[in-house]
Order: C-alpha cells, then structure tokens, then sequence
C-alpha cells in the first residue's frame, strides 16, 4: 500500500489507513494492493466511463425527492414500529437504495416508453434518493420517540417511584415534537462537513453498509457489456436471494425474542450465557467479510477481554463491588453499569485521541498552507494531481469528483453557529429545566463525540448513537439535579446529543456511497438537509398517529411497550445522583480504560506497520463490551470465510468477495422490510425454536406431558 | 444410455434398468451418459490399469481377517448399545472400509519401514475387510437382541398381560443363541448368490451405501499422479469433513430424542405432525445425489401420497375404522396398522412382480441355452464381450471380473437345501411351539423376500429386513395360534426371516461394491461368510455381557430400556389373533395397493422410455408410507443440488458429484463411531433444540419463570 497522504505535508509517517485497514473492496482495487498482479479486466469506473457525471444540481430531481418522500413514509412507519416494540432498529441503507432503484426504475421505463422521457435515471439520482430515505427515517430513530422523547411522558413517569412530578415530565405533544427536531437534528450535518475528505479520502474508512450500498447502486447501473461486472451482479443476486430466503426461514422460528437462530448457544449454553455464540446474522458476516481483518479481531479481543475474562470476574464480586437488582437485572447499579461505562471510556479515550490527532494535523498544515499563500481548501488540500500517479484509475476519478464540488468550511461552521444560537435561545423554552448554558455546553463537545461515533461507525459499522445520548444524560442530569427537573433536562440532553452524532454518522457514510458512486458532496448534504426535514415533520407525524391510535402504548404487557422509554427514564434517575452512585470501582476501571486507549494508540503510531498490525483498536474493542460476544463472532466468521477464499483462489476472492458480502447485508436488510409489515398487520411467527439444558429439558417435557 | 440387456435373448424392449435409473455414479460414465462429449480425463480404470488386481485367493488375506475381527467386535459393540437404546441403527459400511483401510495401511506402512511387507495392501483386500466387517456387525442387528430375540425373555413378557406364559417365552442363554444364529444366518448368502449378476449388471442397481464405500477405497488406494481422481479426493474430503463436523455439531444439540436437527419443524409444525420436514441429515442429502432422479421422485411421490393425503384422510375416520390406544399410540390395530401393511402390501406387489418377470426370463434364457448346448452359467449369460462394444472401458474391465470368478449356481442351491434342512431339523429343537413345517414354509418363500429386499436396499438403501420380520410374525404366528405358543413360534419366525433377507441384502451391497473395485464376488462370498460366522459368535456374547453387566436391560426407565423388544412381542401378541384384527378396511386397502404396485409396474413395462420415466417406483414409493416424508425430503434436496449443479456445470457435476455425494455419506457415517463411543461412555449432549408453537411456548416460559 503506497502512503497517499503525502498531501499532510511534514506529517509524521503513521497514516492511520495504514493499520491493516483494507482498502476499498472493489474488483478494481487489485493492483493497489501490491500482489503484482495485472489488472485485465476493467475496473468500476472504467466500465462507467462512456456514462457522463450530471452536475451535482442535476443529481437532484424532482421525481428524486418525491419517491424519497413516499419511502421516507414507510420506512419511518416500520422503524417507528420496531421502536415502539423491542427498540432494535437495523440499518435501513440498502432497503432503501434498492427501492430507490426499482421505484425510479420502473417510472423512468414507463416514460421511456411514451417517449416522455428527458433525463435518464443515474446511479448519482439513485444515491440521491437512498440519501435522503436514510435521512428522513434516521430521524424516526433518532427522534427518540422508542426512547428518550417518550420517556418524558407522564405515562412512563407513573411506572416509576422516583421523579414523577410535573417537572419532570413532558407529554407528547405534536407541535412541540417537530419544533424540538428541526432546531436539533441539523447541527451533525454542519459539525462534521468539513471533515469528510479525512475521514473518506486519507482514513479511507470502510462504512461497510455505505460501501455495500454502493455496491448494489453501480452494479443495478452497470452499462450492457461489462462481463465481470455482470459476473459480480449474479454473485450479488445469489448471495442476496440466499441472505433474503435465510432471514424468512428464520422468522418462522422466533416466536418470542429469546427463540430462533439469533439465540442459537453454538458454543454451549455457559458461552452463549456470556453471550459468546454464532447468531446466524448473515449481516454480520457479510460486515466481517468487508470488514478488514485488523478490525474483526479486534472486536474479537474486545469480546474475549470483556465478556471472556472482566465480567465473569467482576461477578463473582456480587454483593461487594455491587448488587443485582432481581426487578431490574440490567440496572446501572449492577453489571450492567461496568458494561456501559468502561466501554463509554474506551471509545471517549480512542475518539479523542484520534481527533486531537487530527486537528493537529489539520491546525498545521492549515498554518502552513495559509503562510504560502496558496489558494487552499480548508482543512486540507491533499490529494493534488500529481501526488495521485500511483493510485488506481478508480481512486483518482472518485478523488476528482468528490473534491470538484466543495462546501466550504466557513459555509459549515456558519451554518453550525447559526442553529446552535437558534437552539440554544428556543430550547429552554421547550424544556424549562434545561437551561441555555446545559446546551451550550453540549453543543461545545458534540462536535467531538460526532467524529468519534463517524469514525466508530466507518470501522465497524455501529452507530452508537444511543451510547452518546446515555453520557448525556448521566452529566447534564447531574448538572442539573433532581430538584430543577434534572431527569427530564437529562432526557431533553440525551435528544440533542443522539441527534447530533446519529444524523453526522449517516452524513458521513453517504458521503462514502456517494464517493463510490461518483455522486457529488454537494447533492449528498443538500439531499440529506431534505430528507432531515422532512424526516422533522414525517416522524412526530407518524408517532402522533401510534399514540392515538393505539391508546396504551408504553404500559407494560400491551402490544407497543416501548422498552426503551422506561429504560432511558431509569438512566435518567440514576444520572441525577451523579457518576458517584456507579457500582464500586467502576469509575476506576474507567480511567484506567480511557488511559488504556489513549496508550494503545500511541503504541501503535509509535510502532513500525508490521508491529502495528497486530494491535488491535480500541474503539473496535468497545463495542462488543457493551454489547456481547455474537455480532464479533459473526464478524470472525465472515473474516474467516474470506481468508480461507484468498488462501484458495486470490482473484476470485477479491473480484466477488465484496459482492458477496454485500449479497449477505443487503439481503438479511431487505428482508427486515416483510418482516415489519408482518409485525405490523399483528403477524406472529409461529413456532419457538428453544434451548434447553438436558436437566430443564426433562422438567419441561414433564409439564407438558401434564399439559396434554 | 444404450440397451445393455440385449443378452437376455428374446426378452421385451422393458430393461428394469432403463427406468430412470442413472448409471454408475462414475467419473467414466459420462460417456455412457450419451451427452455426445469426449472424456479426456482418465477413468478409475485407466487410472488403476497399473495395478495387477490379484487373484481372488490373494485377496483373501490373514491379516485381513485379524484386522475384521477387532474392528467387528467394536461394531458390534456400537450396534447392540444402539439396540437397546432406541433401536436406530446406521449403516456402517462406509466406517468399515475407512477403518479398514487406516488399519491396515499403519500396518503395512510399520512392515514397509521393517522391510518385511511381502504383499501390498490393495483395494480389493479394503473390500474383503470392508465386506467382512459388515457381515459380522450385521449379525448384531439382525440377531434381533434388542427385538425378536429379546422379546421372547421373561423379564420383556411381564411386561404385557396376555401370553406371559412359558410356553410363549425363552430367557436368554449364550448358547441356544449362537446355535440359532449359526443356523439361519448362511441361508441369506446361499439365497441371492446366483441373481448378483442380474442385480448388478443387467440391473445396474446403485445400492448408494456400496457405492459410496466402493468410491472411497478406489479414492485412497488412487496411484499417484491421477489429476482428477485427486480433484475427487480432495471433494470428497472437503464434505467429508463438512459432514462430520455437522454431526458434531448436531450432537450437542440432542439431549433427547425429540431435540435437535433432525426433529426441525422445517415446514412447520402441522407438517411436522405428517412427519414432514428437512431434518439437516447429510446422509441422505447424499443419498439424494446417488439415487435416480426417479427414485427420490418416487419416494416424495409416496410420502405425499401416504402422509399428505391417506393417513390425514383416515385419521378422520378415527372412531369408526379404528380406535387410537393412548398407552400405545402406535399400535398396529390403530393408525400405524395402516401404515405397515400397505407399505407392505406395495413392496410386496413390486417385489413379487420383477421376482416372476427376472425369473421367467431367467427360464426362458435358461431353456434356450441349453437346448444350444452352450456352456452356460446359471441364470444367464448376457453380457458376452462381442456385446460389450458400446460399453464404457470402466464397465467392460468391471464386467469382465465380475464374471470371471464365478460361484456355481449348483453351489448356492446345495448349500441353500443343506443349511435348510439343517435348520429345518434344529429349530423345532431351539423353539418347541416353531414346528418344522411352519420353518420349511419359511424357506420357501424366503428367497423370494431376500429379492425383493436386496432389490428395494439397492434402489434406495434402505434395508427393509425388521418389515419382512414382521411379515413373519405375523404370518407365522397366526398359523401356530397363541394356545400353540403362536407369540415365541411368530418371534423365532422373524428372526428367520430377517436373518435371511438381511444377509441377502448386505451381500448384494457388498457384491457391488466388489464389481466398483474389481474384487472378486468369490472373495466377498468368503469374506462374508467368515464374517457372519464371526458375527454368530461376537454378537450373542456381546449381547451377554451386556445382560449380565448390566441387570436392569429391558425395564422401561432403565438405561438400556431396549423398546423394541417390548414393540416385537406386543405385535406377535396382535399377531396370533390374525390378520382379521387389523383395523377396519385395512386389507381391503392392502390388496388395493398390492394390485396397484403390479400394474403400475405392468404399465412401466408396457409404455415408451419417454413415459415410463415418469412413472413411480412402488417398491421406492412404499418406504415412506411407514418411516414418514423426511428422509425423502432430504434426498430430493439431494436431487436439487444435484440438478442446479448439472444446468450450471455438467463436466464439474459429473466429475464431482458422486464424491460430494461420498463425501456426505461418509462423513456422517463415521461421525456415528464417536457419537457410540460418547454413549457408551455416558456422555449425554447438553443441549436441547427445542421447537414449540407460540402458545405452547409462552407456557412453558411461565412455567421456567416458577422454576427458578
């Protein structure tokens, strides 16, 4: 791999896209990556080359939008659903760059043949469209209304003991909703705009869904002739037709969540008990198989380190370092709270490293750029011309458009500005216990917890969102205190900063789709600054018509029970107290982590690239520590798969390897879409796929054989 | 695929062999497959021309014979434990050549580095082990200790109400036992040895067990420098393996019988209920891929017939044909009598068909050679090499060895006659209410149902020999009447029977594996005759070590609960009040479907190649209407892969196909060689997969709540 930041100029030799992340996995990336090999067949965008890049004005059509609109509609209605049921909400990129495809298709075949027809559909349109769909059903997530937003109802206050005064409490209310949306949700399309060309271009980060979207949009737009490509289709049709009938097979056997295959104890129940076991996701093999090794592995360490070694160890602390609450096993007073917080920690110490890494760099190369007089972008101008020679055909064409079309920075950081001051002035309004100062605060660090969780997300394709919003809680509730309303300001804090950092990861992987499909920077912020507004008014929209319709949505044991909600209130009692009511030591164990990551990273940019490839990324590590064991081990697999493949047949593995993956993350994605309208029209799967152990086995065989 | 029964002088244009079945599932026999392509690779001939294939005295080795001794202990071990467990036994062919071969080939490769190896290890030595391994395991589960043989003992008798008296019971002793087995075992072997050249030439039967065996030790005994054969080798290693860790993997997931892969309700629960699902069985996936097309059409054919439409029909006449015994839900005067007797009713109608049709064109042929004083060798002498032009080089080499060592006909029918009147003689003596007509009747119609059996095993694999034992009981023991002792004469005729059509069909199954690896039928007749009187010795003295050891064999509860010998005694309970008391419209239906099986077959022989192909088998359609739509399920799964694969790459599927297909069966058989050994040691899996329908499982999630 040849070093293409020479652009940082007197910037100390440790790309950080060097640390065994993979490069981009298209059929065209052989040659970069050094087996010598000669490339014959043509690359991607040698096979687009007879097709013209429209301007980034004409990317964005009317018929784009208006199909974005009815899309938006639906998806916001399924993950409102999803939200108001069990709270897990998949990523929804490639459903909606695949419906995107077949609506626009379809209408532009129909003028075809009435010769109405004046501009053909491009895959620029199609990323257009898949933008904006994301956009607007991100904020039906990010809006809080699983979680935070409803938690400030009356309705979830009753169910607790604790906090439930009118200060405390908010109920929904339609207009409040949308005001409250539209001042928060564009300050992450503004915070992290100015960063893309780092996080895409130099990090060359992966965004497995963004690139496994782009995938699928340049193969539907594939011109007639090109073999391998069509070659790669097929694999793609394969992979995905098996992904899509894998995850209906599935459904069938998981009646409750704790049946079927995502509970399957592959290694035994005492692994699976500590959540070490294959869950079957052909999402998440097809995310390893994207995924570069040095990541899999590390979130395989993470895996072993946390629910391996620290929580069984931690455990048999019971009683002295913590108590388990029966009523409330996943307390933050428990286990749980090591869980949640260590991991916070981990990514904290390798975002911030990594951020001040950056501004550094970018601070001096700013510095020095600006002392030579040089007409420059802000923050970098790395990828000239002349430094690309050694790129291939594909990189160089996708580095030329995606810088053609800037936003400038000052353009960004106005825009930041200006919403921040509009927020800060009107939220108070909305929420009387969270003072300006709260948001001011927030709207100081968001930036930097926005480019953790776009890095995160670029690495490993989670968003941790949610994450961010719980270290909201906990500190600007504590700020406030119980007494001035500090759960509901905690709640209110949450929202600001889920918005933030949930809609800068979304920008940020479009920009990857964007970058693959030679779609502009520009029509991808414009395409997304729709979609959030229209995503501002669809989403309290649709979850206005939930909650009249359905009246007993949030109370237990009914048919929307919302989790979530009374989850995050809980948090919210428990940040009022203060990080001082964590279980013993876990505040410890939170230095000790953070400084943890902070040294990982050191060593690594201190160590030459044959040591540093074997050191795993903390922020890589973090997220299994929360999370469990499953979605790592899936990874593995995936890695595996494609190791064994590169071990057998180089070339093929690297020419259908990705398509392959994306086969699996785009089936699996698509099929979440019946699934939702399964769950929606109240159709339950019908059979339960239980484990047992052989002694409970024999217990329940017993009962039933009463029950008969 | 040219007519190769021309040999049977003035026989109609209706080879039994043209019927859909395919050809040897060789790499050779592509060019046989009349796809018009040149076959550039060498066959498994060719491959082996080098090798001097020894004479059949040669083949016979001491050292072969010391190797089957251990091994059949160890089998026999195996066997009698899954005897008295659930009384499933697998075939275990494939784990006796493998074993053979690895014994040996330590051995001879310890005398190569001593430089003491006078002769080398061959092919045809692995066969000679293989067969005679089976024979002596076979005698463990046709020997019947874990049904007929048991069943007959006090301790099964007090178990049941009616006939615990002891003129209907015999304890268990070492001796009449060896002396029972020693003189019924050899009638089976002196039965079909004069048809092996119609079954396996003229009929080309697969026998899929044999061939799948046949392909393995041709494969480790491949010179080197055979590019395809490696090809194949490493195909057949790779699911080889695949298919032994499956099994492993479906262990730990089967704590009781009703857990697991092979209970999955594939296509839910309801078509659980008519038993049919996909149940992950890697055998006979590769079975699937062995067979015909036309016999896993055949067998689905039956399994929709009986479990999709017949049972369903008449369970609704529940009350009024029949009454449903609660205690014993499978008893033969309920639904299950159904079941039983039709499939008995068609095998019967098939196998009695082709017996009278090979037997008359057997005469005819026989009457006209003689009458042109030809030397001949009885039944037929078809396939003269002035005939053989059109013949691949792999049959023509095949065909010529098969026929050089030949066992007189005059041979087989004095030993038959002398063992028989032996055995005439002896029984009554073992078994006084078995008087010594009932014993001659027997041996009348036996070979008839030793055809019929070693007919159905080679289109299918499965051996129906406890269906022909049942027979029996049946026939046997309503003639001798319970005050005769109708219910010890009906078991001790069922294990006449089953010895016979066993043996018959494990010699067919070996011949053919002899003819793929050119060892001679004299040597695999040798071979299994030392191994069945191996057999007669091990297996009785197994089976008292095991009731003696362990003093509780047999009660319901006990370790070693043995449910069949309490299943055979009840049904020769049932058995001596006659057929009249099957359930209402039972032999009406029986007689039905035995003219139905003679016309079928008539209509098959009446009609074009092009019809006739898709005409069913009676005898393939019958297995299913007892054992239920699974396993049928599995071999069209088989067929499907295997269909897909030749649309995609017929050269890739012919050439591999039959090893993937081994490679299948293999694995899973030798994975049963562990799974024995962690039962004998008591290791029990851990796991239960369980599959409950919603409502049932929300239950027992309740009742798991007051659990802990």
């Amino acid at each position: 791999m040849e070093n293409d930041h020479r652009g940082i100029e007197n910037a100390a030799e440790e790309p950080i896209s060097d640390n065994g992340r993979r490069e981009l996995p298209e059929a065209d990336s052989k040659k970069e990556r050094g087996d010598g090999e000669e490339v014959k067949e043509l690359s991607v965008e040698q096979i687009f080359e007879s097709k013209r890049v429209p301007t980034w004005q004409e990317q964005l059509t009317f018929r784009a939008f208006v199909v974005s609109f009815f899309l938006g509609v639906m998806f916001s209605f399924i993950v409102m659903k999803l939200n108001l049921t069990t709270g897990i909400i998949p990523s929804l990129n490639v459903s909606a760059g695949l419906l995107g495809f077949f609506f626009v298709k379809t209408w532009t075949k129909f003028l075809e043949k009435t010769k109405l027809l004046k501009q053909p559909f491009t895959r620029q349109e199609n990323t257009v469209i898949q933008t904006c769909v994301v956009a607007t059903s991100g904020i039906a997530f990010s809006g809080g209304f699983g979680s935070y937003l409803f938690g400030m109802s009356e309705r979830i206050a009753k169910q607790s003991t604790e906090a439930n005064n009118p200060q405390n409490t908010k109920n929904p209310e339609l207009g409040w909703m949308i005001g409250f949306l539209l001042v928060v949700s564009f300050l992450g399309l503004f915070s992290l705009v100015p960063l893309r060309k780092i996080m895409i271009i130099d990090y060359k980060l992966v965004y497995p869904s963004g690139t496994a979207t782009a995938h699928l949009i340049n193969s539907f737009h594939t011109p007639q002739g090109a073999k391998l490509a069509k070659k790669q289709v097929r694999a793609l049709g394969k992979f995905f037709s098996f992904s899509f009938l894998w995850g209906f097979f599935q459904w069938f056997f998981t009646s409750e969540d704790s049946c079927g295959f995502q509970k399957f104890p592959t290694f035994g129940l005492k692994a699976f008990e500590n959540r070490f076991f294959f869950d079957f996701s052909a999402t998440y093999v097809g995310v390893g198989m994207i995924c570069p090794y040095l990541v899999n592995f590390s979130v395989l360490a993470g895996a072993i380190l946390s629910w391996g070694i620290m929580w069984p160890a931690i455990s048999t602390k019971e009683g002295d370092w913590y108590n388990t609450d029966p009523d409330n096993p996943n307390s933050l007073h428990g286990l749980q709270g090591y869980r949640v917080f260590i991991a916070i920690a981990l990514i904290l110490g390798d975002g911030l490293y990594n951020f001040f890494k950056v501004l550094s760099k970018t601070l001096s190369a700013l510095f020095l750029q600006l002392r030579s007089k040089q007409a420059s972008i802000i923050p970098v101008r790395g990828t000239s011309p002349q430094t690309n020679d050694s790129k291939s055909y594909d990189d160089q064409k996708r580095v030329q458009l995606f810088l053609k079309d800037q936003i400038p920075t000052w353009f960004a950081i106005a825009g930041y500005l200006t919403v921040a001051v509009i927020s800060i002035i009107t939220l108070p309004h909305i929420f009387s216990p969270l003072k300006w100062y709260y948001v001011l605060v927030a709207y100081i660090f968001a930036p930097v917890l926005a480019f953790c969780n776009a890095y995160g997300a670029g690495l490993t394709d989670w968003s941790l969102a949610s994450t961010y919003g719980k270290l909201a809680i906990f500190t600007i509730g504590a700020w406030a205190g119980a007494s001035n309303g500090g759960v509901l300001a905690g709640l209110a804090a949450c929202g600001v900063m889920m918005n933030i950092v949930s809609t800068a990861s979304d920008l940020m992987q479009d920009f990857k789709t964007g970058y693959l499909t030679l779609a502009s920077p520009r029509s991808m912020f414009v395409s997304q600054v729709i979609g959030t507004t229209m995503g501002c008014v669809i989403a309290p929209s649709v979850f206005w018509l939930f909650y009249k319709a359905f009246g007993d949505i949030g109370l237990p044991n009914s048919e929307y029970p919302a989790p979530n909600a009374i989850v995050f209130r809980n948090m919210a009692i428990l940040g009022v107290e203060g990080f001082s009511s964590l279980p013993k030591n876990c505040l410890t164990l939170c230095y000790v982590f953070f400084a943890a990551a902070i040294l990982i990273n050191a060593v690594r940019d201190a160590s030459g690239k044959k040591v540093s490839r074997f050191i795993p990324l903390p922020m890589a590590m973090a997220i299994p520590f929360y999370l469990g064991a499953y979605f790592a081990i899936d990874m593995c697999v995936g890695s595996v798969i494609l190791f064994i493949w590169e071990k057998t047949n180089k070339v093929n593995a690297d020419a259908f390897g990705p398509a392959v993956a994306s086969g699996l993350i785009c089936g699996d994605g698509i099929w979440t879409l019946p699934a939702s309208v399964l769950a929606l029209a109240g159709v339950k799967p019908p059979i339960c796929m239980k484990f047992l152990s052989r002694k409970t086995n024999s217990k329940v065989d017993t009962y039933l054989s009463t029950l008969s």
